[in-house]
C-alpha cells in the first residue's frame, strides 16, 4: 500500500516527495489515514542528523492525528472513522517494568521504545516512517482515541508530543491547586505547559526572555509572567515554587531556577542541550533539599488521560497550519522561534500533489 | 561561667587555648559538660576561613557528647546527670513551615538556622563557640537524648553530624528492604551511610576509588564493593540502583553514578565542593526521569530517631580518640584522607591541660 510521503534523503538535502509502502494492517493493528502532522523540533534535529545515529530515508513526523482507514481483526478499540491519534512511540517491548507500569518511553527492553520515526537507529531495527505522510499503520496499542471535535483536530495534533512532554512531568510532581507552578520558555511545549497547568488548578508564572511576551504568556493562561533575564524580577520569587518545568534545550543557568524552588522543590528539564549548561551550583540544592530532574514524553495511558482532560476543557495548541511542500520554509522559521506556536501540516496538501 | 577551649584567631594560626564565657542556663537552656567531640571536615573548613564570612576567635566543633551539669527552670526533658548530644544546630527561628515540619536545618527564618559555631556569620547574630571546649549551653530544644552506653560515649560523637547527614537522606528517599542503595565516598561520612543504610535492611553498594578499600566497605556492612574509576565495574550496575548518596565534596564526574539509577531514582549530594562537579549530562536525567537532588544534615526530630536507631542497633563511628593539644596534627591527616573514619578529641586532655 503506497503511502506519499516527504523525505530528506541525507542530513544536507530539502525534504522533497517521497512514497512509502506502508503495511497492511496486522492482526493488532490500526491503518491510519492522517489528516494533521505537527513540526516539532525533533523533525529538523532528526532530518539534519543534528542527532546521532539517524538513517536516510528519513520521514519525520510524531505528532499525529488521522482517521482510521482499517483494523486488525484482533483490534477490539478501534474502529473505522474513529478519530484517533499517534506520538512519539509505535513500539515498545511491552513486558519489561516500565511497560508494565505504563511508562513505555522508559522501555527497559533491548531496543528501549520504537520511535515513530527513525526506529533503525537502536538495535537494528527496521527503519520507521513518521506522520509526514498521508498514512500510517500502528499497533492499536500505541493509537490514542482522540474526543475533540472535527474543528479541531489540527490544533490536536501538537498534544501527541509537545503536550504529553509538558503533562506529564506536571502529573507526576503532582502539580495542582495549591502548587506555584513554574514554566519555562514559552514556546511550541512551554506553551502547552503555561495552558495544562493553568488547567490542572495551579498558580502559573511564565519564565521569558523577554518583557515582549508577558501579555501572550498571560493570554496562553499564566497568572503572571517574569523576565527571567532580570535578576530583581527573579529574587522576588526566592524559594517560592513547588515546581518548575523548564522547556528550554539550548544551555542556559540553572541556578536562576533552582533558587527559585521552596524546599523539596524540583527543577524538571524536559529537553536536552546540544552543549551542556553551565554546571549549575549544588548551594541551592543541598541547602533546601531541591532536586533537577529530567522527563522524557509521557506513557501512552497518560497521553489518552491527557487527550481526554484537553477534550473535556477545550484545550488546544495554538498553531500556524502549513502545506506539505513549505516545510523547509517553517523549519527554517521554526530555527529562529518565529513561530506562535506549532506549525502543523495539513495532509491534504500532500495528497492533492502531483 | 568560664571554660576551657581551643580556637583559631585567625584563618592562618594555629587552634590554641582560648576561654569562653558561657552563658550560665536561661529558663531553657541545658548547661553540658563535654566529654567528647568529633572532628569534622568543615571545624578545618571554619577554621582556615575555606568558607566565607568566618569570625574570629573561632572555636570549632559540632559532634558533642556530654553530660548536664545544669538546668533551667522551664527545662523538662533533661535532668542533672543525663547523656546528651549536641549537632550542628544550636537555635533557629522555631515558627516557620520548615521548623513547624521538624527541619529546622531549612529554617525559613531571617537568620536560618543557628550553628553551633561561627554563628555570627548570619545576620549579626552573636558569634557562637562549638563544641572543642569543656562545656556548652544550649536551648534543650536542640539538645538530644543519648541512649548508648558509656563506653560508646566517643564513638557516639560522630553520630551528631556524620550521621544525621547520612540518615536524613536515606530516611527521606525510603531506604530500606527491597532497596539497592549506593553510598559514594568512604569517608566519615560514607562510613556511617554505609552501616545505617545496611541497618535500615537495603541492599548497600560500596563505591570507592579504590580496590584497596573494598574489604574495609564490606566490613563496614557493604554487600558489594565497586571501584568507581573501573569502567567495566560501573558498567555493570547500570540502571540498577534505587538511591545513590555521594558523600565526596571532591568536584568529579556525576554522570557516572546518575547512569547506574533506576527509573525515577535520586542522586543525592551531602557535600558541597569549592570547585563545581563537571557540569552532569542531562541525557540521564531526561531518559530515566532520575534526579540529582541535595540534602542538609538533619532535623532535630530526625536527629533523636537515628540516635536512638543507633543505640538500638548497636551503631557508632568507627573513631580514632585525639587530645585536644593534638588537633592541628589530625587537620593534617584528615586533609589526607588519613583516617578511619573520624578523630574524636577526649575533652579530659582538655581539662587536665595547664
Amino acid at each position: 500500500m503506497l503511502a506519499k510521503a516527504f523525505a530528506a534523503q541525507s542530513a544536507t538535502t530539502p525534504l522533497g516527495p517521497f512514497s512509502i509502502d506502508r503495511a497492511a494492517p496486522g492482526a493488532k493493528d490500526v491503518a491510519i489515514d492522517i489528516l494533521y502532522c505537527g513540526v516539532c523540533h525533533s523533525d529538523l534535529h532528526a532530518a539534519r542528523s543534528e542527532w546521532p545515529g539517524m538513517t536516510y530515508p528519513l520521514v519525520p513526523g510524531h505528532e499525529i492525528v488521522g482517521r482510521v482507514r482499517a483494523v486488525g481483526g484482533e483490534v477490539s478499540r478501534f474502529s473505522v472513522g474513529d478519530l484517533v491519534g499517534v506520538g512519539c512511540m509505535v513500539g515498545s517491548c511491552r513486558h519489561c517494568i516500565a511497560c508494565d507500569d505504563g511508562l513505555e518511553q522508559y522501555c527497559e527492553g533491548p531496543h528501549g521504545f520504537t520511535q515513530t520515526y527513525g526506529g533503525a537507529v537502536r538495535g537494528g531495527l527496521p527503519n520507521t516512517f513518521g506522520g509526514y505522510s498521508e498514512a500510517i499503520t500502528v499497533d492499536e496499542h500505541f493509537v490514542l482515541k482522540v474526543r475533540h471535535g472535527e474543528k479541531d483536530l489540527a490544533a490536536v495534533a501538537p498534544l501527541l508530543c509537545a503536550g504529553i512532554t509538558t503533562w506529564s512531568p506536571l502529573r507526576h510532581w503532582k502539580v495542582g491547586p495549591g502548587k506555584k507552578v513554574g514554566i519555562v520558555g514559552i514556546g511550541g511545549l512551554g506553551h502547552m505547559g503555561v495552558k495544562l497547568a493553568h488547567a490542572l488548578g495551579a498558580q502559573v508564572v511564565a519564565f521569558t526572555t523577554s518583557p515582549s511576551k508577558h501579555a501572550e504568556a498571560l493570554r496562553l493562561g499564566a497568572d503572571l509572567a517574569v523576565t527571567s533575564t532580570n535578576p530583581d524580577e527573579m529574587a522576588a520569587h526566592a524559594g517560592s515554587f513547588d515546581f518548575i518545568l523548564n522547556t528550554v534545550a539550548a544551555s542556559h543557568n540553572l541556578d536562576a531556577f533552582t533558587t527559585l524552588l521552596k524546599r523539596d522543590g524540583t527543577l524538571t528539564l524536559v529537553g536536552v542541550p546540544e552543549h551542556p549548561h553551565p554546571s549549575p551550583s549544588v548551594f541551592p540544592l543541598v541547602f533546601g533539599r531541591r532536586a533537577i530532574a529530567g522527563s522524557l514524553i509521557g506513557g501512552i495511558a497518560e497521553t489518552q488521560e491527557m487527550l481526554d482532560f484537553c477534550a473535556e476543557h477545550g484545550i488546544t495548541a495554538d498553531i500556524e497550519m502549513i502545506a506539505m511542500q513549505d516545510i523547509e520554509a517553517a523549519f527554517g522559521r521554526m530555527v529562529k522561534s518565529d513561530v506562535k506556536y506549532r506549525f502543523v501540516i495539513d495532509m491534504e496538501t500532500l495528497r492533492k500533489a502531483a
